[in-house]
């Protein structure tokens, strides 16, 4: 049963979209046209540090239509073709004349700047030509051309704009020239996994088979010679002073930092650069879903497990290492030095649906949700126009500049972010959502996610979803099939309502049987129109951390459905690390907590204690404690009220 | 009742004692004369790595008896002139030939290194002459010179070398003759605070009035112009290009760094950079007492009581911040990130000895023995060849390479560091050990700690102690008075036997009131010999912090006597972190356990749980527990078996 198509229209999500649409997406063009004025950050993080976006400006100057050197950084470019592609998501929803003029000057653009061997990396081209493919370890020349590729496969398949895709095809045709097992060619790949997931996607959209095979080579390739980045930069050096910053830069990272330390096949869990990481694995997935590799999809399925079991936080967020924006050690998960950048958990969602396409197993489905309501749309604030590229779990702004181990960590969001991978990042999961509702399979169509939305497939079957989450446990789903139809339905039974859930079948109750995998089934012959009612048990919850993860023994976290909360100084007091809860106590859903821009929340409370000052450094006796209202709100709304503490994990009660 | 000699002889200290002269010292010999093979240090930290000292050499080149360029840190002839004092300490107990043949060449080199107007730095003299009193801020000029007129004084106490004294004097001279109120003096002061105390003590030790005017004058001009050092470079920065990796450092501190941002009576905590903040109050105290002055002298003690109660680890360690090796936000303790420099834990008995000398408050003296029996020979190996700079409550080696904020965190002690401050710091604190058992006044003899020595005093009366300590309570205090005099003997009830104690004189109960200052006192005429028997209650207790500090919150630590324990991963398996205990648990004294070179120490045992791997992420039920016994050792004894994992707090059962 092939989805032909999937409208959205949510209560919960129509805020994000139409916030991407009307007010990020527009604002993040202004950005890279130099159009905004740059705000400052204070940060010893450079990434932070802002500056004039430039990534227009440097098209134009390689399309030569302007003169001037190079600015940005050295993916700069992805810039542009993250936001194109998100545009492409929006559009594939519905028009937007002027987003659309934009995207279509920008592919016209992009066709101007791109060299007649299909080449198409400004900061090259500009300032390097020496330096074409001599440093694909750090260069992202491979990464940028993967961005574009991405965006215009994207890009025509929602505006038909056919050059869009001819670009795409001319860089993909640039680098299977120059890359391959071939005498002659290349015999590399890129420090940063990009190029193989959009060759895949390239691939399936042009039927060019070649592309798949370039794909598979260089994710076979890599690790294989681990050395093979350094003698590259040896060579070089050589040859191109020109790049000394290049080459400085590339002599730092060790080779599990590109995930370049072993053949892909020998990976075992995270490793290195946490969005590296799951961009490989992403690619790694899609190729081998194509090429039905088993023991490369077993091999996806088992890195998932190890990363989703032992290196998450419960936002979803991956990256425990600031020092290389990476996997840290197995349960190493400190909440106040957490990475989780909000690429890392787009990439997640990215390796994830992956999985979920080859082998439906409510898990996956699980672990997508958990991303989208917590650690994606945390990166951005709810005005839309301030973004986190970092989301820690607690934060303490007093305690930030004594600890060198949150340098990386900010407050609250800046409006902008010298390095601009994180918010179109954002804006491209959120506008592709209806990627991520439904999934199908000859005979059985897959509610993933409870979105309210309605899919078309192409044997005219619909279902329409009405659904009332993330804040309540109910969904309707009104299946028409205009002649019968024997199908299956499957809805995910998500984990957090333990297996408790009501099904009704045009009022009558069905049955509630989870399945292995994780699914309820409704098989039937469906004709006309039938309604089928869910509801899964939707309360407020403790969940405890395993206990390995030294940063949460003796603390407890507080979620309801997918949603995971958060104590915020500005509900609580200061000192939020004073408070403790009994893990018996009641959680009343309390009231609608405004945040910003007139969007509320409904907030947890509960009744807590806070240890109190005992007035001395060191005591004999046990801290005394005073009782106090506790009140939660969603994490990825936090840091919308002003520079305060927060912190996810609260102190069990002794 | 003048103290005139204190003879030590004590089962826990002559260990150190012993160490430090026959080995510590000997060993600091051959390194700063260059006759140890540099050991490499793997660490991001660059004062871990290891570079030859060159620290005599240094002086041979500023003597013009060799020729080259200067090497080492800026203040590194600080390193042969903490050795030297002490060696002077080493021979005040008692002589050793050798090490005395090396300290008066050492004083001789230091004099034909004197230029001839008394100024001695050696960075300065060799490489950088047009830089003189230029750069104050960083230069550490004036640090150097002070740490030179300590050892010269100490030393010409200890051996009647003349010379040592006559080149500390034109040292102060030189410093009288540059810096000072007067037109056409520098009115400045240094970076780096050391030379105040220096001049007092040079002052005391020669009754030369003047020597207490300049440093009072340095220490009352500090800070009332915040932007002095600015201006200073500035000007500098235009006539000396030479310096201008000098400068680059002087462009980063902040004015609280150097306790600069306001004058010395507007302090109110620790701020900045620690050892430079204990140094600077042991100056203010020092003079403060010379000059009666009230206001300071309780500006001091209420600095040191905000630190103790705010800003202190309960191993004595200061210093939450590495990246200023500073004091943190009040209560910011982390005890994985500490700084905790063992310099600045002898900085911190330093200047509580001058507040004790002031006004004998036992609460001085319990300070005093908590760094002593933690944090500072905590700093030591066991084998007195390995040494701490940075001394961390707890350490995981597993996580140090993914967490920025413990780039400054060794699990193990290397053999020798670049900035070589805090080995000979450990050794003269250890030298001078006897400096700090008793003090008194006219009528009264205070027993501050109870280290097994004999003091005799001016009027004839020895006291002779010998104490179990820390061990076990027992205390005997021999009083032998040639002919009946009539004193106080105040005995110091330290703060960990809660006012328990039993005194016994001549086998009759004595009274046990502890006096409002902390003391115990007997009131007598003494005569002949008399058998004080005091006995502390001592038995392992548990500690809990103010719950104020976020990082101890739900956690215990465990002490006995003045000693704090820590767990380490070779006695309980790895994993401490899920290792939790049950607050009314028995603590058991138990086996000695082997730590290093044939030395044992008296473990503490208890029944504990450990958290056991529940195998999921996150979980809606409490972790289970596995029943262990957790064995403890005392914390200064860590880190001697092996890279392994190390806890003092430990979680609480809930």
């Amino acid at each position: 049963m092939q989805i032909n198509k999937v409208e959205l229209a949510d209560s919960f999500w129509d805020f994000y979209r139409d916030a991407v649409r009307t007010k990020m997406l527009p604002y993040q063009w202004r950005v890279i046209n130099d159009e905004v004025p740059t705000p400052t950050v204070k940060s010893a993080n450079p990434y932070l540090n802002n500056q004039p976006s430039h990534a227009i400006r440097n098209l134009r100057i390689a399309a030569g239509e302007v003169n001037g050197h190079f600015s940005g950084y050295r993916f700069q470019d992805s810039d542009v073709y993250k936001w194109l592609e998100a545009v492409a998501y929006v559009l594939e929803a519905g028009c937007d004349e002027e987003l659309k003029a934009h995207a279509d000057a920008v592919v016209a653009l992009v066709g101007r700047a791109q060299a007649t061997d299909g080449y198409l990396d400004t900061y090259i081209q500009i300032d390097h030509p020496e330096a074409k493919f001599k440093h694909v370890s750090m260069s992202h020349e491979l990464y940028v051309m993967g961005h574009y590729i991405e965006a215009g496969v994207a890009y025509n398949h929602a505006t038909g704009n056919q050059a869009a895709l001819m670009i795409a095809r001319k860089m993909a045709d640039c680098l299977d020239h120059n890359f391959g097992p071939e005498a002659g060619k290349m015999h590399g790949y890129p420090g940063h996994p990009e190029i193989e997931l959009a060759l895949a996607k390239l691939a399936d959209a042009t039927g060019a088979e070649r592309y798949y095979k370039l794909a598979a080579y260089m994710l076979d390739q890599r690790g294989k010679q681990p050395d093979n980045f350094f003698h590259q930069q040896s060579a070089d050096r050589r040859e191109t002073g020109s790049l000394d910053e290049l080459d400085r830069q590339n002599a730092e990272p060790e080779d599990d930092y590109f995930q370049n330390d072993r053949p892909i096949r020998a990976l075992k869990r995270g490793e290195g650069h946490a969005v590296r990481m799951v961009y490989l694995l992403t690619g790694m997935a899609r190729v081998a879903r194509h090429t039905h590799d088993a023991e490369l999809l077993a091999k996806c399925a088992q890195i998932w497990r190890h990363i989703t079991n032992r290196q998450m936080y419960i936002t979803g967020g991956i990256g425990a290492d600031p020092w290389h924006e990476g996997f840290g050690p197995d349960y190493y998960l400190p909440n106040s030095t957490a990475y989780c950048e909000t690429c890392a958990a787009c990439g997640m969602v990215f390796f994830t649906q992956q999985l979920l396409l080859e082998d439906p197993q409510a898990e996956y489905a699980d672990l997508i949700e958990r991303e989208l309501y917590n650690g994606i749309i945390s990166g951005m604030a709810l005005d839309a126009e301030h973004f986190f590229y970092v989301n820690p779990l607690a934060v303490d702004p007093a305690e930030i500049t004594a600890d060198k181990g949150r340098e990386h960590v900010l407050p609250e969001r800046p409006s902008w972010l010298a390095c601009a991978c994180c918010p179109p990042n954002l804006a491209r999961v959120v506008a592709a959502l209806h990627h991520y509702i439904y999934t199908s399979n000859a005979d059985t169509v897959y509610v993933q996610q409870f979105i309210s939305s309605r899919a078309q497939f192409a044997n005219g079957v619909t279902v329409a979803q009405v659904s009332a989450l993330p804040w309540n446990g109910k969904t309707t789903l009104t299946v028409t099939a205009p002649k019968p139809s024997d199908f299956t339905l499957a809805i995910r039974v998500p984990y957090w309502c333990n297996g408790q859930l009501t099904v009704t079948i045009d009022g009558i109750p069905g049955k509630t049987q989870v399945d292995a995998d994780g699914y309820c089934r409704i098989s039937r012959s469906w004709d006309d129109t039938t309604k089928v009612n869910v509801e899964f048990a939707m309360a407020p919850r403790l969940v405890w951390a395993n206990p390995r993860v030294a940063a949460d023994v003796n603390k407890v976290a507080i979620q309801n459905g997918p949603i995971v909360y958060a104590a915020e100084e500005v509900d609580n007091g200061p000192r939020l690390a004073t408070i403790a809860i009994d893990p018996y106590v009641p959680l009343r859903i309390g009231q609608q907590v405004p945040i910003a821009m007139g969007k509320k929340v409904p907030a947890i409370q509960l009744d807590a204690v806070r240890k109190q000052n005992s007035g001395k450094p060191f005591s004999s006796v046990k801290p005394v404690t005073e009782s106090m209202e506790l009140t939660l709100i969603p994490y990825f709304a936090w840091a919308n009220r002003g520079v305060n503490e927060m912190t996810v994990w609260l102190n069990e009660k002794i």
